[in-house]
């Protein structure tokens, strides 16, 4: 039996409503695609295994993966980490290409291999023209993973880009996840979304619009987890500790510093890079619900898209001013944006934990579920009744 | 009987220890001081009232408000709203003179009157040197106040710098915070603090440190308002309808957007800009965590300092490198800077409305204090069993 | 006679054309206005003078001042100084009201008269609705003005901006440029402007559009002036020193550090608050051309616009999406923006010199105009055949 | 015959003194390192050739390349281009490992190279210990170089690395200059330094500092280029039309858009990252006075960093606050380092271009050598009498 997301147990964050997956997929023209790696156990060797990884891509759009961008953005919450070409999203304004999340040393052979995936399948590029900047962002595997030993290969690349589909999205560990551990518990991917009907924003809308999130998670100490604002990671550690009294904070909790988080924020809503960050800056609040202090050693980034206008690419020469309509910023319309993309972050972190089944890595190193039954259970204890069993 | 602190209820934010005052005053040489202005009842007439304001004086350090700085920050999270002299602030990593916070339309009096304070008491300021650029910060109170008519005078800034105090520190509808309102309850402002002693970190400090913050609280719906995690707002709002099914958000819950919050963290720790920047970042996170999606038209705005140094003003002409010891930013130590800036922002928030009393401003417009009852009630509800009402 | 413009000289600053009056007012619904304050002479005594001040009034569009927001940005090349309401610019992307350039302290009393100005033409603004973040900015005039006394009261900021007008805009010592000194000479108000039309873009453009740029000048120590890249400014106090040897930098040729320059670029072609950032940034490059390090005491900042749209104000509640025009910017078009900001803003720091006159203020003060004579001599024997002497 | 260095000529930018080098090795600790890839003529074989490309070293420190850090930054000034980790350097304050300069597509094979060569060297990283995120910049060598073949190879990383020395500086034409260009001319590698020493800066300093920057030069169009402010550019493209009238700026001047710089800035003088990028911003107005107006395709970014203070590196985790003095930034000091950085900049463009030998690439493509005579017949022309022949 499948581990459930965080719905199935009848944990609900928020108001708004979710897409028909509850997925990023839910944005039109969004597509997700998992390779993930598993060979080998025990002891670690360098550049042999045990291999724990994969990548993921994230796909913006549906036109063609070069000459055509996307209105976005690169969010620095905490910056222990690297996004490849950030800084000309940041100036242009724009995304290009696939968005690929993997494992922290592996991000140059990732890059590596977006460039020759595109370059193989656009002669003109980089020669005629600019090359192509891809995001690829990161987290790291390096608990569970042989990292050092970088094993995403071009073909793994070129696989998450040509199975990227739409639908129902695997999470847990799978592709980029595959390694990652959160609130010392098995992380990995997530996702979930958020519809921004016309009733709900009290202004009149063409269209409703979709809001979706993918997260890969890899962070947190196992007391700081809340979920729905109950300390269930205090409770799984020192169950009826809560109330005895003041207690100092303990460091030797510090076990995993070395941890991350991704958030891929989309919307067919038509936003432009500013008000796109300024849903980016919106994820950190969904991200520090879940417990997250934004540790010091953590790279916490949020890449934000709308493909609300899919634009000319950057080597493209249009000729006139380009339309683009923005979504009206003074009406309660973008506060219901921020709502849902509090929402949909947050509950993306939980589905990443809830669906992820525990893995034991190199060096026998375990990283466990975050066991259901127990979590139901405080979450009851915890006045939340509607909080159930599978099936339950 | 005055109203409780969030602690006398038996809530206590996260696992760190408080200053002996559990106030930014903590912090040693950071002093507070309020001026309150009241007057005049029922319909708004400009420039005659009612008035329901005031401005909050933060002193950083024990040293001469001219010729002296510390290490500071302006950070932005939502930037509806205005804090004067903040880009000269993230140019040259300093704060000057004192922190002023009042209401919106009233900074350019408020700053003037600082100038006019500093200018009468140093000489030298703005003949042969620089002048100053003091930091001023504001949330709205026009809902309760005559906004426009700017009712806060020379002599209200004057006093509020001569009355600034260590010690326990006047919270609720004080200060700048008179006619504030958060969560649709009545707030203002509001002070926590955490030490940070050497057997926490796992690093031997020379000296336990301190972190403080003080808001101002001006903002949210309340349906988003969380307390320790509990869904209070919504609770208060339709109790028992939380698990009845999925609900669409109601956009006429947008009731009072005009919303903001000023918070202010303070420590003794030796930190630069760059590390002050990332507790800001983190303040952030503890705000959150009350329920807050940063509106967007509210002005969150972080001013974060050390005055672990005091450096030369910025019209000085110091002949040789200053010596700085920075913290050591590769260990457990920082994640116990963020986790104590998560704590005492989440904590400081609850202070300023469980200490706030109701009021009736302009209109007759009433902003109710937040029932205590209840909310111990809906708290016991949600299985935090140690929380009481006061003396209980 | 009155004192020539660079043109006037022959001194023509790169290859565009310059718009009919070769002002920022070329921009179509662009206004300039000026109050000038000169009062008393001698001993400086606070508060009563001598007076050299002012306030100029940059008015965006031809809408009315509340209600309407153009998109813009506020850029800090070096940021000893204030522009206030900066923060918000940047977070909502757009500026409202008049931009108001002043005296370095006066700058909180133009924000307040702004508000009053305001307050009383539109009696919604602040009650029922948010209030206005005018932008306001200065540079310091202390050398030549009473600064600390403050004389710029709210009849001269409504006189500024009342008495904005198209056409040729005055330059020199009016309006905030009063009391400026720039390259230890006189400095104050200067404009140039710059045409971009189709056949210099390589793309079909709809109209021709016009970029503008206004500088209130005050920054720079003599030796470091360059006049089309002509070094006037070390010519001028040691000529025919330039090729005796390499000779150490003289410290005591410090003797001003407290400088500053606010530019305003204006255009009508259609752009967002990033592509602006972009231009405000290549201000900065033309202001490096004239010589400029951007000296550790100098207020340096572009203010940059487009009325190309004119949005709904901050506080309207438009209900659907806003159609949103933008500048395609891949093609050399937005290379030929570029160089007209370049040389706008060069052309308009040297018109701000060579339109000045002689000045004395406070305490015998006297900043030199620069002398006409001998600059086109310099100018001629580092070869510029074609600058000459007016009517030359 | 070598080609000449700018003062080989008697071109004499600004007035500070050279270090004995005039390089960035002048820095005490700074090393640079070259390896330079030239192979194969005629058509371009994607894959094969013909090959103009190659890498360059800064070392910034003479401590071990991993686990021990310096205060850095990375600032954007045209962002059309990738920084490698420049998020990380923003978060952190510092920069770690090898800072590297290659071709735009080499950038992910640079990086993993790198990670290679310091693994094999340092077994902890990325296993008991975080990884290295090493600072990666690109130019673009599409024009003379299969760029998309990507021929740089872990071994010439290494290369480059391992014979990285201080003294002299290899200039023009080498490691990542190799297939750049530079306003329509050769151009690549460029090196200049200045001493800032107590007598100069008004304050006792404790000992001599150096500033030293370092190109990669690949920007420009021919007529923008500038030499110590003579349009030696527009002259050498059309002599004797300078005087000729007001002309339009023609769009086929654009004829390589695809440009960047990148700068490298290195001071002994013990500054934290806020005031590096105080140092950052003064680089971009030298490259100003050479013509750039920082065009659209360019990616123009400065890499800063002081070894003033040699810190602990990431993975460390020290045990009490690290002693870090740092500059006087209220005197004049800072001025003279802001007149420094903008002298070495500007004079290492140059140097760039007078070091470089014409070369010929794929397809025939040739960039020639700035010539040598003319540009020293039109100094002359244009004033500049102390400019001569080399040996002149």
């Amino acid at each position: 039996m499948p581990r459930p997301r965080a719905r199935d147990l009848g944990i609900r964050i928020g108001w708004l409503r979710t897409g028909p997956n509850n997925a990023i997929t839910d944005v039109p023209g969004v597509r997700v695609g998992h390779t993930t790696l598993i060979r080998g156990e025990g002891r670690l060797v360098r550049g042999v295994g045990p291999v724990r990884t994969g990548v993921t891509a994230v796909i913006p759009h549906d036109g063609p993966l070069y000459g055509v961008a996307v209105p976005g953005t690169v969010h620095r919450i905490n910056g222990f980490g690297e996004v490849a070409n950030a800084l000309q999203v940041e100036e242009l304004g724009v995304i290009e290409g696939p968005i690929m999340i993997g494992s922290t040393l592996n991000v140059p052979l990732i890059e590596n291999a977006v460039i020759t995936y595109l370059a193989e399948r656009f002669p003109a590029m980089g020669v005629t023209s600019w090359g192509i900047s891809p995001v690829i962002a990161e987290t790291s595997d390096a608990w569970l993973n042989d990292m050092i030993g970088r094993h995403t290969r071009d073909e793994h690349v070129a696989a998450a880009i040509d199975q990227a589909a739409g639908g129902p999205v695997a999470e847990g560990a799978v592709g980029g996840g595959t390694g990652m551990t959160c609130f010392e518990f098995k992380g990995g991917i997530g996702t979930a979304s958020r519809v921004i009907s016309h009733d709900l924003a009290g202004v009149e809308l063409t269209r409703p619009y979709t809001l979706g999130v993918l997260v890969q998670s890899n962070f947190g100490m196992r007391w700081q987890l809340r979920v729905d604002g109950v300390p269930v990671g205090e409770a799984l550690e020192r169950w009826n500790l809560r109330d005895e009294g003041l207690r100092g904070w303990r460091p030797d909790g510090l076990r995993d510093p070395k941890s991350s988080i991704i958030i891929v924020v989309a919307t067919d809503a038509p936003m432009d890079q500013r008000q796109l960050t300024r849903l980016a800056v919106r994820a950190g609040a969904g991200l520090a619900r879940t417990g997250s202090v934004h540790g010091h050693g953590s790279g916490d980034f949020v890449i934000a898209f709308s493909n609300g206008h899919v634009l000319p690419g950057i080597p493209a020469n249009p000729e006139r001013p380009v339309a683009f309509d923005v979504l009206p910023e003074n009406g309660p319309l973008v506060d219901v944006f921020f709502q849902a993309t509090v929402e949909a972050t947050e509950e993306a972190i939980l589905n990443s934990m809830f669906r992820a089944e525990t893995m034991t890595g190199r060096d026998g190193h375990t990283a466990h579920a975050i066991p259901i039954e127990e979590t139901v259970a405080i979450m009851r204890r915890f006045g939340h009744d509607a909080v159930h069993l599978p099936g339950g």
